[in-house]
């Protein structure tokens, strides 16, 4: 048998970069097996390239792990709580003994009868930082059970994590790298490119990714198929793609303005490394190096970067879906075209 | 540049089942770049080889597709609802000629406001069925518009499917294979195989996997890490893997018993099949032929059954983790072992 | 000491119905301690007024209990499911002994590992239904222990039904009576009598109640302040008013358009009825009664009524609470306004 | 008509309460229609009488208002979160400026496209604070207003505080009064008072609190019925009763230990006050009274007392519908024995 699942990568593109955390022209390297998505993002791309670049900002970027101890009652509970972050310093010291890189940014309580749930945030510098996030929790939470013998062990793990689950508490209190791609997209460019209106795609936003989503009881989420992009930029950069489930949880806002339409996505959960296993896979580091997320910065900053065209991908690809669904047909037609073509199905 | 992301694969186990759905030893195959995940897999497979088998039911399986519409207010709005709740049997027929396996299972209409959503459930043989029921949706749906020209077109597809988003309406309502897996396990095999106890793997369920999933705002979700597992299961066999989104919504259940552990995962809403073109890769075409899943069967009767070993090699790692956590100090430990034997980073 | 809270009591309006439901002109009872309220929702009455009125109609009507039994295994939970599912008729004669009114509607089983969840929906006349939904489920849920040895008794509510907690479940599958009100209001009335344009409104409905609400964590859920409304309806007509917190789950739309704002209020779980011990509390009674909610009826007619003016109250006061809020400073001048003739505080 | 809505008020108990924050015997004032709850608190508070008493510890006490402005893009939005962070001290002042109470402990930005929503988070003493933190949070956002302009007005209140709605936020992020109360009761008081055993209560607690929630598409919530109690004691004590939307969701843990059965409720989100116009009303004042809340204290430990009492009686009611649910046919026999003394209609 094979020993490798292989999936068909291409470099799409480019897309128009305007800052200002990156500028130029880039191709955004994707692997899926829902080949149509190729297509669909490089239309959103030269919606970029040919009117003035997207523009994205980084918001913040941390690592969480949480780990549960126990308490005799909810007194106790408390009181541990607030002694664990008054000795913040210290502990600090002690994740900082676990890694080069890795630093304590936070640590948040949260008692529930006589459990403690507490949940650390990390620096991982270019780590998506599963492991070093870990094994500097493990830290913490040996030093705390040697200092409180009145606590117990709980959890290495508790969910508030929380990792690979769908939920509000990362886009909340911050989990992986968090950020917004914006750019307004002229109403010719809307008409010409993507054959709809800006006030078409911004009806649909509303409708469908704000009002649909609610109704079906989604959580903090608000997009048509950011998890598309996700998955075929993870798969091509060699991240854990188990982590699009909360990189899905992020936001499209669309609005007709008078120059054109605003078009924006937000994701508040990107979990992404440049160095590692996976991102160092002979395939992956391609890409990156493409991308330019393999030179000499300060730790953090490669990452970073890498998290930009994350976005632009994202952007590119929920643009141009929502446009063809404002227009009666056009999802199936794109899809007919692909398949003649023996390209597999078009994304939802 | 390289075409192909090429993901680790490897088949493990083999695990035991022992029915209903299906008998026998199988090995599971799974891709990933978690590497430990392997391990943590195979652990499990063992302990259901060992201790007579895992049992798996299938509960339920249907694809569905959201559409929306717009009336001129909510009075004809509901009308329509009603109106079109009553042409179950014609849009029956609609649906049947958009495919040779396409049945149309269920309307359920949502009034809000003016807007009619109206969530479609189908039945798609073997196929995941994201193309199928888009196809069948636009059936639908244009001849809703035809025959009600009081309606217009709002969207077809209204995230209220809901596709590779988190949400309730999918374990609520039915999407994808919903089928639920379990065995106990000999305490003796709790401590032997598993170093743990049935009491202390309970205990950690009920505390990380339900109280700490619903602090972190989780939603319809109560398990440690499904989405490992579905997502090297996903890619080892075609499937879109971006449906690990929906997937990772699913519970697990611990119980000390007499006889010993009691452990089930519930999967709300597996999205696989072995038709189409990801299920037709050579790599994936070889993984499902050697899980039975490529014979002549009634048509859904292949899906279904891979949907069992998915469920199963979903269990085997869960419960492995959730062992492994209540050992102080056994997840580093694990993750190192992998790591000196150079295999990355383990699961969450 | 006193033996009575005493809240303070208004009728507010009128208010002017269009139909299908009720039509003519209504003054709506409310109850709270949160007075700037009578004064928000009598400005939107007047609107309804003065614009050819409100039209509201009712989507549907039930109460629902869930009951919770144990199998021995997930494959005899799967069966025992699908067995009850086969007996619903003589499970719906069962329903029928309990109550002169009662009526089971349905029973939708979810499958958790070895336990079985049943959901049961009843028809409850225009009583709320509380006692009497579960004096048939108890009724159900014997029968089917007594039929089936091998299922344990788990819990007579588990709340999956769900009474009194946030949920999507009762959004999704339907619990109380189910209601949208709308209406759109010309541009002029936007102006004179509510101080903003349709366009302001439109735009921070999305804003607030949509992404704002998203943004928080929310679950179905997308207005600004229905509970203050519910809260003062449900005391005024004797109501359980703990069932505000399901009612709080409900949307508002507002749209600009040709003719107007578009506003619509969107309640999917409407907990009231017109008979039983609070409803005939001599107040609420005397509210009911001009309201002409205690006339000879259909069973449930009289509620079905009741829910109407319930959504008109709300109507009223979401639309001006969100205009005030359109406009910066209204919101807090308009509490001064109050607070200088000793009204206590506004709603929010 | 009658001008005043007249809600069946008693004290019940009495509570015996063992500190930290409070000790001594107290009757808990509840005012509501649902007369059965009387019984069922009364029961509950003799657990804690005859036991040793119960123990509350408060966690955190803040009310929030959430405000929104719109910058021209995301690149804007990001720079004014950031610069609005810097400012705090000065924004401080600004909130000292608008009343004698009120204190400014934190801002919290969250950027989504072009928007920017703060999260402000104050002290207000012994009052709810609805009121006193819109007025503070107005002037925040006037100052940011004035000295940004580059952004404009969006709301005064986004949704994101948030008040009266179920989300996820008000738990992780604090909003009301936070507390725990606990207590472990002797295996002997579990069969005698309350017909039941510890292990009884903890297994029908984590299938139904914590599963059959999450199953319901909870959201941060894990209860039998909080909302019942929380309505009862707000109206008895002049409370927004609104707020028993947020306060409903909180946890319920159980447990069989060896002294017997450990049994908390931790409340995250009590909404509740001692000053103005609702606390104010004869009936509340004298129930504030003999709890004794109304006394010289520092701002806010009046407040921070009653949440305590408010908890007490939650643990009491919840305790109580708990125990009597692990009994088959409990419920209901309690519910005719309420019926035949002429008491309407048991809590759920």
């Amino acid at each position: 048998m094979s020993d490798e699942a292989r999936i068909p990568m291409r470099r799409v593109g480019p897309a128009g970069m305007a800052g200002p955390e990156v500028e130029g022209e880039y191709e955004l390297p994707l692997a899926t097996l829902e080949t149509p998505l190729f297509s669909s993002v490089k239309r959103g791309a030269r919606v970029t390239r040919e009117n003035g670049g997207l523009r994205a900002v980084v918001l913040d970027a941390r690592m969480t792990r949480s780990v549960l101890v126990e308490a005799d009652d909810a007194v106790e509970a408390a009181e541990a709580a607030r002694g664990i972050a008054a000795e913040f310093d210290r502990l600090e010291d002690v994740v900082r003994g676990t890694s080069r890189y890795c630093r304590l940014l936070e640590i948040r309580p949260q008692v529930v009868g006589r459990l403690l749930y507490l949940r650390l945030a990390f620096f991982t510098g270019d780590a998506a930082g599963h492991n070093m996030s870990t094994q500097a929790a493990e830290a913490v939470l040996n030093d705390i059970l040697e200092r409180r013998p009145g606590l117990c062990y709980g959890s290495i793990s508790a969910n508030l994590c929380t990792d690979k689950k769908p939920s509000a508490v990362n886009g909340l209190l911050g989990r992986g790298i968090s950020l917004v791609a914006d750019m307004t997209i002229p109403h010719e460019a809307c008409e010409s490119v993507l054959k709809t209106s800006a006030e078409a795609v911004a009806r649909l936003n509303e409708r469908k990714n704000l009002l649909g989503t609610a109704l079906a009881g989604g959580v903090r989420s608000g997009n048509a198929h950011f998890a598309n992009m996700l998955l075929a930029f993870y798969l091509a950069t060699g991240q854990d793609a188990a982590n699009v489930v909360e990189g899905s949880q992020g936001f499209t806002t669309a609005e007709a303005r008078e120059e054109g339409l605003y078009f924006s996505v937000t994701l508040p959960s990107l979990i992404v490394g440049t160095v590692g296993p996976g991102p160092s896979q002979p395939y992956a580091q391609d890409n990156l190096a493409t991308l330019g997320c393999r030179e000499e910065r300060e730790p953090g900053a490669n990452a970073r970067r890498l998290a930009v065209f994350c976005a632009a991908a994202v952007w590119c690809g929920e643009l141009s879906l929502l446009a063809a669904q404002t227009v009666p047909g056009e999802l199936m037609r794109a899809h007919r075209r692909m398949e003649r073509r023996g390209r597999g199905k078009p994304e939802t």
